[in-house]
């Protein structure tokens, strides 16, 4: 096996979350303990990743796209509470999202919750488009 | 890169989640705080999805279908306790799903359990039908 | 769309689940609060399932097959503290498990950890074989 | 069917899990309650799988390969903070990480969180690449 770390690109382009929600109200040390609701990029290609999120909600149109990129070689761990151009997206209500890439990426959706004392937690593999 | 979010339909048309459980109790403020196990749906397609949820049990026939429509580029976040027509779906009782749309959705099955003092998150991506 | 719930078989013949672990101790009432880890299974298709189960360890050889049947258009929410036979699995030890049907079945694992005073939750849908 | 537990291989020879975090610190009894992230592996073939885990971060090139073997018809739960060798991850940074084996495994992701005084948990199948 070679002694160089990954082998290439991984993944695929096109991706959802049908599931989003940043929780209105947080307990603990900041930053850590706040509550957050983070889509988990990795980009393990020798490529630029130009990346576009699309967010959906319950009763408008769609917020975006949300355009950012991840280097080459490297992941990148986006709270979707920082997102901020072109509009913040409000806490407290249902959202879904898309996420679209020039190269092949995977992605991950995780939530910390802290509105009670002890924090919980939940993670998925997003939804891999064929 | 665009500048309209979203780039159309994604998904398939038939996904199943084998869990299922409305915890029988909560704790905390009503209703971010209350028990309850939901289906996310996405339809990120520009026509209407017309949804049927099939509700299958450990000892009787199936319930349903519960019908429902998701807007185009819209999400839907869907609590299985509140489900009435053709009828409730009893707590603490096991359950699975399948969800049928007559155009690409995405389905995501998310659970908060606050039976005990502090609530608990759990979440996975459907299984997507070929 | 009919008025019949369900529309027959959905899912795969061969699943895997990577994660094991019988918590060793839990808190709360019971059998709803004790740790527990859970394969639940769904069988939307019109014929019984005959399924066996395998479980793989750490440093011993594979324990198993159970065997069990789920009926048609039912799901079966099984414990695996609660197999018995060939042989009990012990708990505090990593396992991990292989879930083959005569007929498609959709599978998905969860786990109850209350060995803290709030108990915690975790599942994913299991990994199925092409 | 046969007495003989699993039948061979399954799963696929290159993974990811986009989202890593060991978090810094703990509360209840070692070794099980301490904070931990696992990649469980299964191998459910007849022969010896070689594998490498490539460790990518957000700021800096990636970490690996770790190589390590799982013995035919074996489990490994491994812990990414017990991971040594070329270098230790870091706690309390975002990291995502490539497996590669020479034989098919499934890989499942896990967390164990106990930063607060109860403790949170993840998991999810990682994303199998084609």
């Amino acid at each position: 096996m070679s002694d160089t770390p990954g082998s290439g690109a991984i993944g695929r382009q096109r991706w959802a979350i049908a599931e989003g929600y940043i929780p209105g109200w947080s307990n603990g040390p900041e930053p850590q303990m706040s509550s957050h609701e983070t889509c988990c990029i990795l980009n393990a290609s020798d490529r630029v990743a130009s990346v576009r999120i699309s967010v959906y909600f319950e009763g408008r149109d769609p917020a975006g796209p949300y355009k950012l990129t991840v280097e080459p070689r490297r992941t990148r761990h986006l709270r979707f509470n920082e997102l901020r151009d072109p509009e913040t997206i409000p806490p407290d209500v249902p959202y879904a999202s898309v996420i679209e890439s020039d190269v092949p990426i995977v992605v991950q959706h995780t939530r910390l919750d802290s509105r009670q004392a002890e924090n919980a937690l939940m993670t998925t593999i997003a939804f891999a488009a064929d």
